[in-house]
């Protein structure tokens, strides 16, 4: 009886760069080597690399010391697959050349490590005739059908530890410190980042805000004798009636930071001084947490299985201690923002924090 | 119509101290006193300042700028209302006491923040008539009915933090790298921060090791060309049939440290020079992880909605995202171990650490 | 014989807040009371509270558990004696209502903890009748007579740690990364905290850049296909014609912060997509690193021998392992820039890093 | 007229590894390939690699990214070229052939990177005729002639983070909490991280201790109402008759951890617990400071000026802001052990920090 051919995956990580990538490519290209006995091809650059075959084969020291190392050591980029960018500036489809270079690489999966759009790229690749496996990672943490995605721990981590010292830093003067963190559709890096720091105002998508309201809760803790107060905004928070309805907001329209908004905003209403940071790439980068390392390695080894299973064309999904498997279709195209009924934000409103809605 | 008196609460933090206890006497305390008007009495050094009464009513001052720190405000101690001891030596049953004190200080309900066996005390205050809400703290993680507990997170990261450094250090010489952790009855602590870190070799209670296989383990990776290996033992690990079953274990048993243990027979077994660190008390202390003061946020808050609703003698546990009450009886007297199929045990054998029982 | 009465000093910290004004207060404080009986008065926000009258007796409780914390625990103010604002805007010289308090307050010296503004403020007390002894605290490192200000090393820290993450996800995609830090005048942190994280250009105040050779060295850069390129700029570094002296960085003049202009001159003469992070007020805040809280508890403990031997009037300098009395009037209004020649530049110039002069 | 030939250096780091070796390796490789165009072989495993000829090319790809990991690239050992170890046991000379392996690879000098007995190993190798040019590297911060060694700076900062985490704990409790930590001939880094984490005792070799003074100082604490006391103990400690000298300590000579012995007896002298913690190997490894990136890089590009320069057969010593070149026989075979007159020792007696000597 014929020997069977050992299986062949690619690997490659999509969209922007977070902590725990290099955990992932790690769980799953260990586990397919050591137990399944499968070849691992690294794809460089994101689908763009797929697209112009930049490759190679990644043996088991290549996969040695990056648990801990922040970054992708695959690089990425945000090249989509059916809207290549030429020279030129024009964009043409380049689905059926992505698809051409995983059927001459002798592909029998692609591990795809991606956010939100990526599910919604790597849907396009199985319809094209790839198969495809995908693990949800982002800092935003709002990609559907998983309770968490890889990157957010860190990213939250690094939110908080700037909370923190501001809130050193505001208690020694009399202040409003106001911190831009990411997320511009979903509220979960400010909203994680602003309870865990303790923040007075927490403003993210999810919950339009009032800036009146806003600055009363800071006027209260001015009369309650509380020196500082600390507003974390999520870049994506805007007012109930978008930054035209208040004239002064149209007013400061040549800004694009909302932090620097706001603080200007709430040092006009409240009339005192604001300072604003805007944490910016900070956020995506350095060595996983713990916990997103213990993720990025259940969710890496857990496709291993799905590989040697044939199990194709699902997103690798958290839930609870274990994972589950989800069908792409389910996933693609949604997004996961935080629910307004969420016990975090229960717990913030029970101790005070305003979310700037009432 | 007389109004309602305003409810009298108590909290205390009973058993080993973990970072989080302050961040959820905050959240119960800011909570009930904000949204509920009740008046908040902290009770000092857990049971024993129960039965001595000492205690003082907890203001908001009190509970500003506690979030991030270690330890515990209250104090803590591991007195048991049933094995009071007096300074002869001798134990008595002060159970009465206890609610004695309760009824006088006029108390609706007692918060206590406790680990495995601190549930066990608080359904004895129960049958002597106290009103009881406990909430799940505990770095051993192995509570039953909850999620998970607060104070693990963080210790993990301590202990992941030890594993990164013993890393560096061990790749820079030839060397078999044991670390210890805390973990008597399960492993939760070991597996953690063992597989976060990267460990090639993790013991815990949960899975009887042969010394033998933890050897070949290690001769396997001197195969392999690799200079080094970190050994994670929890210190409750013990070899399948004991440490008296192994001559050489036998011959170690002044040594109390399994960790110290398991190095020495190591260093026998592969002729590779071992050094073995304790962490000890390090793992319980710092400032809590931003899981861990989301989780104690979470739980606090949630157990001053129980505390209106006057849900009593119930354990606040996670549950995903949210929470549940569970009464104290189906907690009381159990152990959440690893379970064996555990995702991060399949994780782990997948990429090739050992557990050395195969 | 009458007993002599015991000495009473008074301890403000003053100007902007840093890591480290906790730990001194305390070396200073511990050290009169324990060592020398000495009544310690702790005066709230700087000059504005010895002009208002505000303070309270210091003791050891207060002391207690300060060492590790962030910003001060007697808060700090921009008030200077001789321009005290009133509410109407006016600003009025109160240097003699400073000194009426002391003298009220029966203070046989005033510690100071200041910057280099506060040694000129503290001189004019001096000139009015008080005794006074001051500290050098600055993040910006930049007061004359001393080695090295407390509150740089953990100000440092925070600059290089965001380096650090810049880079891992600067690798992954290809792009610059300009990353702002503070310093007006001087450019001691981002030269620290960009030698330190490896930083490709540094830009400060004492070096005039050109941003063509900035622009050129990443060009460099990529032609050796390195994918990315870090800029550590601080706030006070300019363009060696001025801001004005080019038409694009002219015609960014809305924009206030230096980082984002040179982020956006260089995207358009290189073409590389750049990223900009303002760190701001997260460099003044947090637990001091262990380097300054040896040189805090130094200077401290150094000021409570100066007071209990009388000897008024000097700033106490760090000089190496040890330290040194200078007399205010050497240290006022003198700055302590980086040195063309020091060690940090020749050494980054030798390994590549680009100053943009050349 | 011929053109020059360019100089080739070699590269090894010797005995414990500690942070800031490749940091420092690549300040020395960077600089003279780049400024000075120089050839770079490193020498792996120390002085054992120099004698079995194991080496490589370094080129510029290799020094890329290592800025900020802990451990060597080139690895360690604690071979000596005149004691080498042959498999039988037997040690023989190897200094020829260590010469013979230098003058084959047509070196025209060797960069040691090493401790205090690397030192004297250099100046053995500079006896058989090599060149050679040192820096300081050690932990122990006990290297003759220099300000301070690289590596210091980062264990001093793990081992203050003990004391924090310590000190968060043992609050909760009542407690003496010991922690042992490196130093065996020198006391630096247990009263760097004493001083800087505010622990309540510190014992180091400098200083032999009396344990019914530490007893008393802990008795004191406990009168004051201080519900725990820290212990930090260098490795070396002793007590002022020696252990045997004492019935106790002798009883408990077979445990060989100072820490344990120091505890033990207090528990049994003040009736408090004690707990023990062993840092041990975690204090070598991780991530270097920023203070100590910038010694390394400092010192590393100053050996590419001396060897360009041709000054060999120095060891290149920090000294204030510079560097300064010495004489290897000024520096081989001494310890610079800390002075009892150190300001940091001042500082802790005037704070109240006993080094139970009185």
């Amino acid at each position: 009886m014929a020997k069977k051919r050992a299986k062949r995956i690619g690997i490659l990580t999509a969209g922007g760069d977070c902590p725990g990538l290099n955990a992932a490519i790690r769980g799953v290209a260990k586990a397919v080597r050591r137990r399944y006995n499968m070849d691992v091809i690294g794809i460089y650059d994101g689908f763009q690399g797929l697209i112009e075959n930049r490759w190679r084969i990644l043996d088991w020291e290549d996969l040695s010391g990056i648990l801990t190392v922040g970054g992708t050591m695959l690089r990425t980029s945000r090249v989509k697959p059916h809207a290549y960018q030429l020279p030129g500036g024009e964009t043409i489809d380049m689905t059926a050349q992505a698809y051409e270079n995983y059927r001459s690489l002798g592909l029998d999966c692609l591990v795809i490590l991606g956010g939100g759009g990526t599910q919604k790229n790597a849907l396009r690749l199985v319809e094209a005739g790839c198969n495809v496996i995908t693990l949800p990672k982002t800092i935003d943490n709002d990609i559907e059908g998983t309770d968490v995605c890889f990157g957010y721990d860190t990213a939250m981590a690094v939110g908080t530890e700037a909370v923190d010292r501001l809130h050193s830093t505001a208690d020694s003067h009399k202040r409003v410190m106001v911190l831009e963190l990411m997320g511009n559709k979903s509220g979960w890096l400010a909203l994680g980042a602003g309870v865990a720091g303790g923040a007075d105002v927490i403003l993210i998508p999810e919950i339009p805000f009032d800036i009146e309201h806003v600055a009363n809760s800071i006027r209260e803790r001015d009369r309650q004798g509380k020196r500082f107060s600390i507003v974390a905004v999520a870049e994506g928070a805007a007012p109930a009636g978008g930054f035209t309805g208040d004239r002064e907001f149209a007013d400061a329209g040549e800004e694009h930071h909302v932090g620097t908004r706001v603080g200007r905003r709430l040092e006009a209403l409240t009339g005192v001084e604001a300072r604003v940071t805007i944490l910016g790439y900070v956020q995506r980068g350095g060595s996983p947490t713990p916990a997103d390392r213990l993720l990025a390695t259940k969710l890496g080894t857990a496709a291993a299985d799905l590989l040697a299973d044939g199990e194709y064309n699902v997103m690798v999904a958290s839930r609870g201690d274990g994972w589950k498997a989800i069908p792409l279709e389910e996933v693609s195209g949604k997004r996961r923002t935080v629910p307004l009924d969420h016990a975090w934000i229960r717990a913030a409103r029970l101790i005070g924090t305003s979310f700037g809605d009432e």
